[in-house]
Formats: structure tokens, sequence, C-alpha cells
């Protein structure tokens, strides 16, 4: 098949395949296209799955077309635009929206009535993440960059309550905004900063909590970054879990039904930032990296 | 009834109740027996259930005698020394065994052929872990301190391997000796130092580990002990778990039968450090916090 591309997701993982150091994934070959979720639609297709005009989630990379074996399984899926913008496959009812669910379902197991927070709150997982948490009766608080994201967490994702990490220093400043967004403390957290935000987090948490550990973005350029106070973790019997979704295929069906009908019903309303075309992608992507985006970072390339 | 008290158990625990900072037990009270768990026997009772003679454990504290309500649940539990020494019932077939034993079976959870390793490897908990996990037919790596205690460790214990940690001056140069004995990475991990041991023992770790945290003396006086590289929980998606024995009764029965079975088998054979009364106990316990003792570290009461 060969597939033509209408967007071209931007994500933090993407930064890690950029250092040749052992991870989770291999890195990325110099030379080769940088790889990338892409949404789009099938031009032209020798399969019988698949028509001209079908659109299609896959990992096409930055480029503005890919030729696709449609055997190869999971490699494209189709997906239905009537009630969910085809865009929004790259976020909410995508890898980010998954990442979100199976943090908070999997690790945090949350129950009515408890608190879970995390970072990066208004971003594509954070999005998500409020409104899964909400849909279990929990007390939902952001950790973001700056009031109008702040705002925007509250106002249109529904936190019950947003901190903004630049007005704070240090851990201990930023312990003490969580004390008073938090009362009863915090039973899970879905970490995906890392640094000061993790310190913070640790210091509030309740005896028996959850963290989810999603990805450490403060430390992506190999700047050292400690975990202040591990001994928290013993002393509050905390659990904590580093986790990659996508070696958890198994879950993605039931999470991406759920999202799709959270955004279908409007309980889910993720924001976007579109760079338009490909030759905007890499100034994109460091803004992303230093948190300039406002949701969702894609690019239009077509 | 009135019991008497022939060994008092001195555990690492007890450093932390003579903190004033919030934890998982109330600080230890000014001006009452300091609490500690004690084997001895009933000498008088007005219980149905228990009579002169019997060999009891319980919470008896630092004192040669104390007085106990039998009605009271699970103030004291009869025990059985045909086949098991009445001190092992503080070590490798009481609190300590069971607190391997949770680690070892509810977080770690190996399966046969993985690599686990335990640090305090020839302490009262790192004796049981050693052959619990040797019976669940895994490679076993023990970290202690000094030469004598890690030939102890192979010779009697069952170790495969066991890092005499004093030799190394950092994480790195531990982490290379960590590679050494274990090839094939480490697949689980039970810690009771924390530190620089924590440290480099999360370097080696394979992906999906898991680490039972039951202990940081490293830090017990309050120094500050951060984690140098928590990045690794993520790119290797560990589970870090922090536990409390004491909040798992239900495991007990299970936990205290294995670990009766091989004491009286000969299969853990653990070693004591014996103080000679009550007046000793304080020079033995600042001893135990800075390992001098060799295994499990009693006082001998009465």
């Amino acid at each position: 098949m060969l597939v033509r591309h209408h967007f071209l997701s931007l994500d933090p993982y993407m930064r890690g395949r950029m250092n040749d150091t052992k991870s989770y994934t291999a890195a990325q070959p110099l030379g080769e296209v940088m790889g990338g979720g892409t949404v789009g639609e099938v031009v032209e297709s020798r399969s019988p799955r698949f028509q001209p005009g079908d659109k299609v989630v896959g990992m096409g990379g930055w480029q503005q077309y890919s030729v696709v074996n449609a055997e190869q399984p999971g490699a494209l899926r189709k997906v239905d635009t009537t009630h969910v913008p085809l865009s929004h496959y790259l976020g909410a009812v995508g890898m980010p929206g998954v990442t979100a669910w199976y943090g908070l379902v999997k690790i945090i197991e949350p129950q009515a009535g408890q608190t879970v927070t995390v970072s990066a709150a208004t971003g594509a997982v954070g999005s998500a993440f409020a409104a899964l948490a909400k849909a279990r009766g929990c007390r939902v608080v952001g950790i973001a960059g700056g009031p109008e994201k702040c705002k925007y967490g509250v106002d249109e994702l529904g936190f019950d309550a947003c901190i903004d990490y630049k007005l704070h220093e240090n851990a201990a400043s930023l312990s003490k905004a969580l004390k008073e967004a938090c009362p009863q403390g915090i039973d899970g957290h879905f970490e995906n900063v890392g640094g000061m935000v993790l310190d913070a987090v640790l210091t509030r948490m309740n005896a028996f909590g959850r963290i989810a550990l999603c990805g450490m973005i403060a430390g992506y350029d190999g700047q050292p970054m400690p975990m202040a106070y591990p001994a928290l973790i013993l002393t509050n019997r905390l659990k904590i879990q580093g986790f990659i979704v996508s070696e958890h295929m198994e879950v993605w069906p039931e999470a991406l039904k759920e999202l799709g009908t959270l955004v279908a019903t409007g309980k889910l309303r993720p924001r976007e930032t579109v760079a338009q075309g490909l030759e905007a992608a890499p100034e994109a992507f460091l803004g992303l990296l230093k948190g300039k985006n406002f949701g969702k970072q894609l690019v239009k390339l077509i």
C-alpha cells in the first residue's frame, strides 16, 4: 500500500532514540527516516483489506508518504473518523491516550475518592489521564508549566487543581503547593518529567501509594537527575513502576474503546498544537521538549 | 501470663523508631520499655491456652520478663523447639525470615534460572533469602561487608557468589563486580542497605526487574542518600516496592512453614551473634547498625 500522511506525531520518547545508549528501543539509525507515528489515508492498495481512501494510523515516520506491507501484523490500523477527528488517533485515542490508561488502570489502580496527580498535565498524556481519572471518581491534580496551561487544565480538562511548577524554585516549595492542592495526600502519581517534580510528589505520597513512571523528560539531555529521598519509598511502602506502552499491546483495544468514547461524548477535549510542514518538525520537536507546545504536538504534512 | 525472656532480638528497624519523624510506626515513646521481639517461656498462666513451660515468641521488649494478656490476638505464639532451636524463632523462622520470604515470593516473584541479589547478605534476612531463592532454582549473589562474611556466605549459606562491598569506593566499581558475579544481569534484588549498593545494583538490573525495598540502613542516621540514576527505573521498566512485613500477617503461616522446614532439614543454617545480658544490648545494637554482627544479632537475657 501507498499511504499519504496527513499528520506526524511528535513525542518525547523520540529524544531518547537520539541517544546512542542502552535503552528500551534501539537508537535511531543515522541516514534512515526518523521514526514516528502518523495518520493518513490509503492512496494505492494491493491488499483486499484496505481500499484507497481508508483512514489509517501507523508508524510512517518523518515523511509525507510511506509504502507499507499490509500483511505485517500491526503495521496499519484502520480508524473511524465519524466521531473522532483523524489527528486524535495520534493523541487521546492513540499511543499517548493508551499510555495514560495503562499507567492509571494497571499501575496506579485508583479507587474512587483517592487523589491522583500527573506531571506535564496538559500534554497529550496528561489530558487523557485527567479524563480517565475523573471517570473513576478520583480527585485529579495536575502539574504544568505556566498560568495559561494551568487555567486550561482546570477549565477545559477537568483537573480539580493544577499547579504551576514554574512558580517553585525547589522541591520543598513545590511540595507545599502539593499539600494545599492535595489535602488528603497523594495516592497515585503519573510521572512524565522526573527531577524536582518527582522529588516533591514523593514527599506527599500516602502509604501504599503507586507511581507510574512513564517519562523523565527533565533528564533527556543527559544531565544528572538523582532522586533526593528514595527512603520515602520504604517508609511509605510505595510502588514505583516504569513502563513502556508498546510492550502492553494486549490492553490497547480496551483502552482505545474507552478513550474513543470519552472523546466522542465530549468528556475529553484534547487541544493540539500543529506545526505546518515537515520542515517545521525539528523546531516543533525542540519546543515540545521545552514545554512550548499546548496539548498534543502534531505536524501537518499534507 | 508471666513470661520469662530467654532472648531479645536486635533488628535494624529499631533505629527508625528512635527518630521522632513520620514513619510507618510511631516513634518509641520516651520513658517506656524499648520494644523488641523476644522468645522465652511461660512462668505463670491464667489462660487455659498456655501452660508454664510453654515456649513462646512475642514482642516482650528490652526486659527480662513481661506480663502478657493471652487473649490479645497475636500477642504470643507457641513454638515447637523439637527441630528448631528457640532462638531461631527470632531470626530465620521469625520476623526476619518472613521478611525475606515476602520480598522474594511476593515482590520479586523469581523464576528458576533467574539471578537475584541481596544486600546485608549474611544477616538474618539475607541468610533466609539465600536458602529461599536457592530452593526456587535461582542464582543468588550476596553483597556483604568483609572477606569473612563473604566466605561464610558462599561456604555455609549457599550463595553462588558474594561481593565484599568494602572493596569498592563507589557505585561504578561495585557495579563492575556485580557484572562479573551476575553475567546474565539481575532479575530481582532485595535491598536492606540503600545508598551506593542500591545505585550499583540498579545499573545491572535486567528489563522488568523487581526490587524489594526492605531497609535503607545506610541512611538511618539522617544523612542524605539520593538515588543516583532513577531514570533506569524507566528505561529498564523496573518495579521498586517498599514493604513492612508486619503489614502482611496473612503470609506468615505459609512463610514460617517453609522456613521451619529449611532449618529442620539443614538447608538453612543461620549463624547468630549473642550478646550476654541486657546491659550489653545497646552496644550490640550499635554494632549491628555498623555491620559488626555475624548473622542474627541476639541478646541472651536469662
